[in-house]
């Protein structure tokens, strides 16, 4: 087909390691939890992720009832329109309450960069431990994109 | 504060016909599942909203194992750097196999504009009936931002 690039995969499994260069280099992901009545909910957030933790910052509610103790996902894509190529990430993992008892998170997390854009108090630090990591790159040809 | 627009609600609850608009105008968004094991997982996808219905295409794989007949979640959101405004929405239903035995969706949905950016072959629909429906919109003042 004329223009169009076949030399690239159309779809690509990512290795570890970009992965995890694609979830540093993003902040806005979604956090996936399994409710009282084993039905999905998913919340977008704001994250860090840094040595192999997901970190948000979280108020009194649904993730902070649901989440600590519990397997997790977390999912972070993008899409490139003039490109038209597109990724994905999606990591399995345990959640954690890592709230000092004083606001603050444990340990070096202290220091975790993570600025929540919806406004409210946010008080409590979740963590989610990545156990799986898993990505793909995908790319939409013109004629297969419309 | 000076610069602050304070006269626009921090977080305000989008009424369902602002959900509806938002579902519309937009057609890259995640499902929610829950495994065999419990466990939650978020996948995203090219849909199309119409009557109430989130449809969208798949091949064989988890989401077509896990998705019909189950309670599933739906989840659209978008942030605007310029602005600082960003705003999601989650939909809660049932999902259902809605392809036809020759490839094509049932009824009307026959007719959907959904077009997957993922390469490969999807001959299989699936259709999320929304039950319920919900959805905010922030804002985040600089100060509050970073």
């Amino acid at each position: 087909m004329p223009g169009t690039d076949t030399r690239l995969e159309p779809l690509q499994v990512l290795p570890d390691s970009e992965c995890v260069l694609l979830l540093r280099a993003n902040d806005l992901g979604r956090i996936g939890l399994v409710d009282r009545d084993a039905r999905p909910l998913i919340f977008p957030v704001n994250y860090f992720f840094e040595d192999g933790v997901i970190a948000f910052r979280t108020s009194p509610g649904s993730k902070l009832e649901l989440a600590p103790g519990a397997e997790v996902c977390f999912e972070v894509d993008g899409w490139d329109e003039e490109t038209r190529i597109g990724w994905s990430v999606l990591v399995k993992g345990v959640a954690h309450d890592i709230t000092h008892p004083r606001g603050m998170p444990t340990g070096r997390m202290h220091f975790l960069p993570v600025h929540p854009r919806a406004p409210g108090r946010r008080e409590h630090w979740i963590g989610i431990w990545t156990r799986e990591i898993s990505g793909r790159r995908f790319r939409s040809g013109p004629a297969a994109g419309r």
